[in-house]
């Protein structure tokens, strides 16, 4: 995917300092505060979502090949506020998500993990419960 | 925060691997469809916006700071699933957010979207309409 | 369901005074606000889509059987929200939603919105785009 | 709000008859399962949402006059997936939400509920976790 002539856009702090720039130079931080930001992030999230409603395993394969640019869109709209966010609540986000796999990994050890559909339904509803 | 035995945590690569690599690790895959990760998207995104809901800037400037690790692990598993999710649908996130910000860029240029927050307000629905 | 010794419990005027009087016997109206109650209503909209979330059409319809009452519960959370925002932003659903089914009538005469699931989708899209 | 002319659209069945007449007269129930009218419960109230976003009380209130009919719509379109998944998953709401009101009385009594902001996000975490 990548070229030599290409950055590579690996590094999230690069990411997430170039979305930083954006808004500033846009002077639009003085609207944002956690809730706004959380609702962008949802309203987004909302809107990935609408392209699988309705759909099966196989309308969804067709619809992402349809629409390839919009679902990555959005989902780079979902990362916008992810990394806004992070950056507002001063949250190094390759730490914590590092740190949260490392919690999980404790939590849904493999050997336990490991198995049918079933037990994955219940291992996840016992995590929210 | 980073000293020197710890890795940097900057790769979205490496990030990304070791998600999958958790997943897979517990043979979850076969129960993943685009609209089963969609749905747990938005459902941690809902979590996440929960600690800001009923609160002003104060309150959840408080609430922030009493609850720093919680919200950073909301805010990590939703970054779980945009990695996940980019990685089943074949979507390099980083490529895809700076090209989304390229865009963004041309649709909201500086000279006319600096200013007021009606402007603001404005700007955005228009471009959601 | 009903009994005679039972209220009908089909009085959209009656459920929304209820509702209301709960909130204000316990003096909540001060916290209350377009936005937050918004919030509100979409969490317990999530809340209740987890119920379905993982599951195929089979296991979803054993998971209502299960759990029954929290389902019930969930759906019933979201009407609090609706009926509450309706009175707030005093809009008489009643009216509201008659209404719109007027509209949503003109938009998808019966004669074009019959048939295939293609169809259905598009008709959907069409109406969101 | 009401004359002779009009009908009084106050009854629960009545507007949920016509939803579910709306829906059959297009043969669109094949088309529905929980997992996806929850998902258009949830998607209509995040388009709820978005009329609140990055607002104030005061703008909030500007907003709503101006945009009183499409404020109104959203509200329509989410009480439409209450009442067909009602329908649908064989739930009485009137019942539902009469009683879902009994239960909330006795988990936030009048006298232990009245008071101060802090009091009321603490009684509503509390009930979360």
């Amino acid at each position: 995917m990548k070229n030599d002539s290409e950055p590579s856009h690996d590094s999230l702090q690069e990411l997430q300092s170039r979305i930083v720039k954006f808004r500033d130079d846009r002077d639009w931080k003085q609207f944002h505060n956690p809730k706004d930001l959380a609702i962008s992030l949802l309203l987004e999230a909302s809107e990935l979502l609408e392209h699988f409603q309705w759909k099966d395993t196989e309308e969804m394969k067709e619809h992402i090949l349809k629409n390839n640019e919009a679902v990555r869109d959005e989902l780079a709209d979902v990362m916008y506020w992810v990394l806004l966010m992070a950056h507002d609540l001063d949250i190094h986000i390759g730490h914590a998500t590092h740190s949260k796999l490392e919690k999980n990994s404790e939590k849904y050890p493999v050997e336990k993990a490991r198995g049918n559909h079933k037990k994955y339904t219940e291992l996840i509803e016992e995590s929210v419960a």
